[in-house]
């Protein structure tokens, strides 16, 4: 084993019930195959909360948040190929997983048989030791979980990507979404805006549907053709079976029922969100409409690199807020009010 | 209009709580695009009951159930070019629809958007009056929606391929059931028992998934690998994550999350039956095997006449009990108590 010699300064929760604060943790030294890269910004993702506060009830504290990781590689260790010092790198949910079961090898490591492992909250595959994530100075991952990061792309926008842009990429690509087609985005935080920029760029019409008039502005500033307030019966009922294709970000318990009837024949709603209790879908809606109901999980690494690409093609980063890292506590709170257009992303050289 | 002189003998429901009896009606002469078919057999399907008895709220008295109708051609319209006199020919759930919607131009009649005229129960096109299906001597139907028999196969144990056939068939073909793939089909009734059947022809691996380990020998006899007994938990677990695809051909409310665990990464559940109350669906089931969740409404006319055809290449019939016209309400009671292997046909001779 390599030696645990990177003296690294993070972010941490210590329990469900407390701040984050200031922690320093030992990192071990690259073995062959990985690298180490300093970490320019750390985009706020919801599970962050979820993790940092237990509420999935398998946290190991103390807990280092963090999986929207953009850095610069300081070290490369002799196997790695991919990287040399200096590079823009990007590091998302996963640093391992198994490499050998069906799913890695079809390059969907993040449904891997033997469970991936997270970038946070994850057991080391070697050391078995919990992984740190991105709230800290610097990190050593595998390079086949590393990324490469088109030149042109603004670095704190990049790092959203890694999360809320491939949970939003990787189903409209699976999915076909493109021209001619009719796309709606259900809720308008930090996945769903990428959503709404992804089925754009695609060359879809795009409609946020949302409980609020106040996102129209942003709506179409972002890309879409309009908003579907789905407070206005009116107007749900105007776009009634009009809808190719739904991406329903919302996490929190809703009808999912009166989205799915937006939807046309054949048209599919894809869950990215996951909802803790069970939804009550109407048999009816998908039998006599042969609809669809599917769920979606980030990507896998090859995909996460082609929706870095493409977002290099098209200029497409996040919209975010820069904060401090010791602005993280406030900023958890302003997430659970939704108040940040549309993602918090850590200048982590405030943790210097 | 042309004048309504044919006189039918039927067997008709005249409220919601009485036994279906003789009942006579006269039939409308073919209209030029039309034919008129002596009905030899007809097959009798779970929503007869469901009309005659009023269960959908919209039913039309008298009601002339029954839409699997295999019969012979004894008059033909002088637009009607697929068929002559003397032809085996068969008529399904429909008998009209508006033939110029997308759906209708795409092959789907079924979806028809301005309401496909089902074959009872539905309103006439033309009169506007109410259609009578196939618990009768003879029928008139569009040939657009007359279906041609193959000459080899068993003309009772076909009529049931119009409804409780296309139901399984269409899902099947759709989502590209075929070699190296394991199915499973949720309940062994006249649907069930098809997508055995056509399942298995189509190279899968076909399991049958039941409450009740009784269905083994049947089950391996219409082409079954195997049974997986719901109830048991090790067989449960045995198969957890085993499964391509599934069709759920249970209307009654049911657990079917316990069916969607058995999907590997990216299966899929179709749904054929329509039970009344909404499912209960696990978000993360769906979000960390990103499976899917469909539905699917028997089949357009294209596609019934394919899976026909299919049947004939392959000698496909359903199984079936044959019963006299006047055994009808027995019947009805025998299939609400599961009591049929697996599909109640008429021999419509009985009723002349």
């Amino acid at each position: 084993m390599t030696p645990k010699s990177i003296q690294t300064r993070t972010y941490a929760a210590h329990s469900p019930d407390q701040p984050l604060t200031l922690h320093e943790i030992q990192r071990h030294e690259p073995r062959p195959n990985q690298l180490k890269m300093e970490i320019d910004y750390c985009g706020v993702c919801h599970s962050d909360i979820h993790q940092a506060r237990n509420e999935w009830k398998n946290t190991v504290y103390p807990c280092v948040p963090g999986h929207e990781i953009v850095g610069t590689v300081t070290q490369v260790g002799d196997a790695v190929k991919k990287f040399k010092v200096g590079d823009t790198a990007a590091v998302g949910c996963m640093v391992d997983s198994c490499r050998t079961c069906a799913p890695c090898k079809d390059n969907l490591e993040q449904h891997c048989e033997n469970f991936p492992t997270f970038t946070y909250n994850g057991e080391d595959r070697v050391t078995k030791e919990n992984t740190y994530g991105g709230y800290s100075q610097r990190i050593v991952v595998d390079e086949h979980f590393v990324l490469n990061v088109p030149a042109n792309l603004d670095k704190a926008g990049t790092a959203p990507l890694l999360c809320a842009g491939i949970t939003t990429y990787s189903p409209l690509k699976r999915f076909h979404v493109g021209p001619g087609q009719r796309v709606g985005i259900v809720g308008l935080g930090g996945l769903g805006h990428m959503g709404v920029k992804f089925a754009a760029a695609f060359g879809a019409e795009v409609y946020v549907i949302s409980r609020s008039p106040s996102k129209t502005n942003d709506a179409l500033r972002l890309g879409a053709k309009g908003v579907i307030l789905s407070t206005d019966k009116e107007q749900m009922k105007q776009f009634d079976r009009k809808l190719d294709f739904i991406i329903d970000t919302v996490s929190a318990d809703h009808d999912i029922n009166a989205y799915m009837n937006l939807l046309k024949l054949s048209g599919n709603i894809c869950l990215v969100g996951a909802p803790e209790n069970p939804l009550s879908v109407e048999a009816f809606s998908l039998v006599f409409m042969r609809r669809n109901f599917s769920g979606s999980l980030i990507g896998g690494i090859k995909e996460t690199q082609e929706m870095l690409d493409f977002c290099g093609q098209h200029n497409i980063v996040s919209d975010i807020e820069m904060i401090r890292m010791d602005q993280i506590n406030e900023a958890y709170e302003r997430i659970l009010k939704s108040d940040v257009k549309y993602r918090f992303v850590i200048d982590m050289k405030s943790l210097a």
